[in-house]
């Protein structure tokens, strides 16, 4: 297992610099009032793509060799690294295969084949997806690139942290929400290395609270399709993204359904921006745990802004 | 009627700054490739209180004298406006007034006083307002601030596109919603004095087309009470804001209802921001008019993120 370097971050943040958004950093004077703490929102929901997402794909794309690059990509991703793959794919103008469930929404199929990329169907079972993903692979020799367990990716990731510790100083912690562990990961490579007194939190759904309960068993626990609104956070923790979580993170923080629901449509309403139930997490835990967190300056990492807008969960 | 000048746009750049925030600037591919133009889009709806009027406001509210800032501010208006005045008097620590019809929507009088102004309540008729107005300032000396027929006002929206022209080089056209022409006159004044060869258009509901009639007309035209769903661009032009119109607008070009609410939930998709069916009038032109667009860079003033998350109009 290679486990990517502060070099590795640095190699991404100029290989992916002109494929990615350098995203702002928003403040509200309310939320701060509410939660007794300093915040500082990263907005990726305006990265490229709609995802931070975008910056761990495009590290992977760019760092290909010409000869495995003309061969394409492939992944396996009903969610946002599908997507920010298909983008990243099409701004070097490679093939890019993403093996998406039949059931997976209309929505998201479109949003994958819109930055150019193929949907291969397969049934929604394990087993059929990697089957499927097997014969994807055998057929084109397309490079897998995971959507978190990869050090590309999180070497990607990790160039998001950078950023905001320029953006802003004296930074006491950082959250993110948690669900494979990709973007956590890559905050911890950063700010291990070039801020290691920054405190890092993982904030996670109380209904899928895997890598909660992994992170105080000590080892990997993985659930079996969990049930929660913050449909980007239901993936396990994989080797790769468990040495950082369990090295570097301070405390996993959980949420309830409700509370992540209220604490989004919160963001919405004062941050006057779009994003989706998972990157409300982090919000939902802080406004909980004022212990933790008053009188502190946070850095709150908005993770994606890829929403139906026509189903958002206060209405449902 | 005093005509505000480069200068007190200077002016009012250096006396607000410590009260407003520079808002980013987005752009989107998709948006481009849909509308052959180079749109950069300048986030007022990421302005504090939520809008661009936190500018006029503001450099108004710290322009008094201590003498007159005693006695407070006073202001009619039912709109951002209102709560942009309560904040700004907030901010100098100043008694605000704002005078709003009894049939104002609770979100928008919760609003205002959430930043601390009294809200006095008139009957929904423009005599009423107007009585119970003069009874506030001669009750309490406070100075009034129009919504955009004031000068100071007018310097401090102007400071929105001389940001712009920081952001974004070599500009062809900038293009902003008209209600009053606040926001459309601060943009006349920056711009033809420091960029004068950038185009300067105004989009307008065609429900509530009568800038665009005036423009023709030659004079102003007051329509009463139009109905659009863009509701902050309701109200007539006014001598100092017709001032700028016929001087320096290129065209101003009008929308349906339809159009602005499919404009409106496009930004929301695409720039993953939250806004009001005002800040879309000016998209929904460019959709509609690649004529005037196509091929050209132009700034696209997002003009306020404060809108009903209960009562989107795509669900209605």
């Amino acid at each position: 297992m290679y486990i990517p370097t502060l070099d590795d971050m640095i190699a991404a943040r100029e290989r992916i610099a002109p494929h990615i958004h350098r995203t702002p950093v928003l403040t509200s004077r309310m939320l701060n009032e509410l939660t007794g703490a300093e915040l500082f929102f990263k907005c990726e929901n305006l990265q490229k793509a709609g995802a931070f997402k975008a910056r761990g794909a495009s590290n992977a794309v760019f760092g290909l060799s010409d000869a495995q690059a003309a061969k394409g990509v492939a992944t396996h991703s009903s969610g946002n690294h599908g997507s920010c793959l298909s983008y990243a794919a099409g701004r070097r103008g490679i093939p890019c295969t993403v093996v998406m469930p039949r059931t997976a929404p209309q929505a998201k199929k479109d949003a994958v084949r819109g930055y150019g990329a193929r949907v291969v169907e397969c049934e929604p079972s394990t087993s059929s997806r990697e089957a499927v993903f097997a014969e994807v692979v055998a057929e084109t020799g397309a490079e897998f690139v995971h959507p978190y367990n990869d050090p590309r990716v999180i070497a990607g990731q990790a160039t998001c942290s950078a950023e905001m510790i320029e953006q802003v100083d004296n930074l006491d912690a950082v959250i993110a929400p948690i669900g494979g562990g990709g973007m956590v990961s890559g905050t911890c490579l950063t700010l291990s290395n070039l801020a290691p007194s920054v405190k890092i939190y993982a904030a996670e759904p109380l209904n899928a609270d895997d890598a909660a309960r992994s992170f105080r068993a000590g080892h990997i626990i993985a659930d079996d399709a969990p049930e929660t609104v913050a449909d980007g956070l239901k993936v396990p923790l994989k080797e790769l993204t468990w040495h950082f979580v369990q090295n570097h993170v301070a405390d996993i923080l959980t949420a309830t359904e409700e509370e992540i629901v209220d604490a989004m449509k919160l963001t919405w309403k004062r941050l006057k921006i779009v994003m989706e139930p998972s990157s409300a997490v982090p919000l939902a835990t802080i406004i909980k745990n004022p212990n933790v967190f008053a009188g502190k300056r946070v850095g709150v990492i908005i993770t994606g802004g890829n929403v139906d807008l026509d189903k958002l969960p206060w209405n449902s």
